[in-house]
Parts: C-alpha cells; structure tokens; sequence
C-alpha cells in the first residue's frame, strides 16, 4: 500500500481561517477534516493569537507532513493587505514547532489544478472540492479553499511523480 | 526601591527587525540591550521563521514584562504591507509563549513621546534616544526605533501614575 502523506491546507484570513486536512495513498486522495477558526473581537494581537494558538491546536491533532498556504503577491487595498499579512503570518508561525514543509501556491494556480481555470469561481471550487473529495455537504467557503490548496499540491505531487515514472522510462528506452 | 518593569520594544520589517531592552525602575529608564535580526534570503516562510526564532531567543533570554510594537494603520503600497504585516505578525507570535502584555503605539505617538513632535525625523528620534538612555555610540536605526517604542510606553506609564497621584492627592483636598 503506498505510503500516507497528509496535507494541511490553510486558508488565512484576519476575520475566518479555514483549514482543510486530506491524505494522499498514491493517486488517491481522501478528505480527514475541515473547518475554520473565527478570530473576531478584541485588539489584533488578541486576534493573532486565536489565529496561532487554534492552528497550533490543529497541527497537534492531525500531524500532517506538508501545509499549504495559499501566496498573496497582490492586493489592492494596503490596510487589508496589512491585516491579511498578519494573519496569514500567524497561521504560518503555529507550524514552526512541527517538521513540515511549507507549500505556497497562487490563487490562480490553485483554481487552475481544481477546476482547470486559474479564473474559476469560489462557488466553481467549491463543487469541485466536494466531488473530488466524494463530500456529501459542503463546506464553508474558507475551509473549501483551504482544501483546494491541499489538493493543488496532492495534484502536482501526482503531476511530478508521473513526470519523474515517465523519464525512468525514457531513460531505460 | 520601586519595583522593575522590563520593556521589550520591537520594530518589524521583512528584512530588519530591531529590537530594544528598558528597565524602568520608578521615573528612571535604564538601557539593557538592543539589536536588529537580519531575515533576508531564502523562501519567505524561512524569513518568517528567522524572525519568529530569533525574537523567541530574545524573549527567553531578557524576559521582559511588556512587549511594545509600532502600530501600523497606513500604508502607501499594498505589496509591501502585506510583507510587513507579516514579519510583524511573526515578531508578535514569538511572544505568545509568555505571559507579556503587548501595547501598540503608531509611529507618531512614538515620536512625539521621544522627540516632542509626531513629525520628529529619524536623526531625531535617534539622538533622543541615545540622550535619554545615556548611550555612548548610537544604534542602529531599526535598534533606535524599537528603544523608542519601549521608551514611550515607559513615558506614558509615568504619566498615568502622575495622573494617578494627582487624582488621590484632589480626592484627599
């Protein structure tokens, strides 16, 4: 049986953090958990500790061996992109305690491993999640983009498997 | 001998992040240490992490009381504050870990403590600092401006226990 990888997914935000667990067996991918940590009221340490200390809590839990963060490049607003930044550091700095490798991966890139478009809808992402992770209900829209962005890696980890099967194979041509 | 307060002042960036050691004993400021982390080089997670380490070493090694850091509201450019907001959000989780209040101060508050007037330049808020913790050789800058926000939530604690004082002392007439 192929060996588990399991990926940790995080979608940051100041107000909602959603996360997402799947494990990976070879090509096939199955869904662990979801959710997302509220980190409204108080002053914005107080949020960034919510933030920290509930994906620290998540990281206990699940022991995954890769987490996935989606990249933010661009942002049109300075302030949000300030309160984002610092989420996002947050939920980042909780995984330092634990061996893992940390992924970022482009919106774009995200939308184009799941749906096949770097210009796809939340909503088109969200139905993809569910049909790819055989989910009955589905989830709330940050733990759904937390799940993308594990399944983007799970997708380009096949990818380069594949790719790494295909040049042994050339090689022994 | 009135009791010891040690302020830690830190001034995030994605590159430099300066750091500066106070201990207030009654109305007397003291110079403990200061310094700046270099967190330049490799994926930026890895800079998150040199500044969440090294600010963790710091505080495991001067303990201090307080934690002040510079508030920031404004920022002209949203890629640059989406990079600052998380080296500050790293530099304030390496303080979750101990029992610390965190104050936040914007820049000019920090400056009109220091220096007098909000609008103080950097030259300024330096050779204040230096005057005021009696230093022989200046600090650097990043150093100057985390003494700085140390030094001012110092100034405003004095003026609270004076208010204090004044409010028992018109109680007691």
């Amino acid at each position: 049986m192929a060996e588990r990888l399991r990926i940790l997914g995080i979608d940051p935000g100041s107000r909602l953090t959603g996360f997402g667990v799947v494990d990976c067996r070879g090509d096939v991918q199955g869904y662990v958990a979801s959710g997302s940590v509220q980190s409204i009221g108080g002053t914005f340490p107080d949020r960034l500790r919510r933030i920290f200390q509930s994906v620290g809590e998540i990281m206990a839990e699940y022991r995954p061996d890769v987490v996935v963060v989606e990249s933010v490049f661009m942002h049109r607003n300075a302030s949000s992109a300030l309160k984002l930044g610092q989420a996002r550091s947050a939920a980042i700095c909780a995984t330092f305690g634990y061996d893992v490798e940390i992924h970022e991966y482009a919106p774009r890139e995200i939308k184009q491993a799941i749906v096949g478009t770097g210009a796809a809808t939340k909503d088109q992402v969200n139905h993809m999640v569910c049909r790819l992770l055989k989910l009955d209900g589905q989830p709330s829209s940050d733990a759904a983009d937390a799940l993308a962005a594990a399944l983007c890696h799970a997708n380009r980890r096949r990818v380069q498997r594949a790719l790494g099967t295909a040049a042994i194979v050339a090689a022994l041509k």
